[in-house]
């Protein structure tokens, strides 16, 4: 798929009963918001079935919207074990998706992303919102999931080690040249 | 697959580095072991490439041995927080591979599984491989979460409920032939 120099990042919010998403493309420094929303798993169903509900709503999300790069937000819960366990379980379906894909996964702490996207590692969430609306000032935010989700797509687009990549490309289709 | 009275019954051990899977054959009280093994994810890796390692382990897994019911161990972790996430996402895949082939997923306590199997919910790991071997005779076990595995295997043969579910279905078959 051509794209020019523009890229496809997909930032993922992960967690049992939601799980959000966010698709963005970067075009040097340019971010341009595409498409934002939450996959929802069924509370009276099975945890197995759940899960299955989490990884069939991400294929969908990542066939219909085709993105090169991927990044999930860590999660650190030591309040509740079960409810850490919970979330581990939920947060598997964000990192096997997109690596079934082959898509390279990063992961960012939430202070991390806050740091990133509102330049405080101790943003709260009206104003990370705000900062999501200024940087992607076309997106309709379709839930907080979401929105948390175009949060990690934008650290993706700061953070990302994309001229590292292009410099290992590079390097490599030269050495290429030299052994041909 | 026709295999007569026989029912094909697999039992899972999750964990991140390594996740224990044994398959047994259970024909009225009689259970016969048929195989029994782990699946190692490599430290290396990113979490996403280790998830799916273990992912597409157990598909093999499944495929090999056509197992018709399935059980995964609980996991209760309170000490620390990081390790239970890391369990969680690994435990995800042993509810997601036999979800997504249409079996039914139980789920049992490790201290009930300690019942079923060694008759105590406080049995030690020697113990419950003493046991399993017992039950098993022809059992080579590969090694400890193998062993574990064997024993979900084992708690889903007695305590799985196998006669509700030929109820249900002869329920079913005769009201549709009320209806015909």
């Amino acid at each position: 798929m051509a794209r020019g120099t523009t890229r496809r990042l997909i930032g993922l919010d992960p967690g049992l009963r939601f799980t959000g998403w966010g698709v963005i493309d970067m075009d040097g420094s340019k971010l341009m918001h595409v498409a934002n929303g939450s996959i929802a798993s069924d509370a009276k169903r099975s945890l197995a079935e759940r899960l299955l509900q989490l990884e069939e709503g991400l294929l969908q999300v990542f066939a219909d919207w085709q993105p090169e790069f991927a990044a999930v937000e860590q999660s650190f819960v030591n309040r509740d074990g079960a409810a850490t366990l919970k979330l581990g379980q939920a947060r598997a379906m964000s990192l096997l998706v997109p690596a079934r894909l082959g898509l390279p996964v990063e992961e960012y702490a939430p202070n991390f992303i806050k740091r990133a996207v509102a330049g405080s590692g101790h943003a709260d969430k009206k104003q990370m919102g705000a900062m999501v609306s200024m940087i992607l000032p076309t997106a309709e935010l379709h839930d907080e999931h979401a929105t948390d989700a175009l949060a990690v797509a934008i650290t993706l687009a700061h953070a990302g080690d994309f001229n590292g990549r292009l410099e290992a490309a590079l390097r490599k289709s030269e050495s290429a040249q030299v052994l041909q």
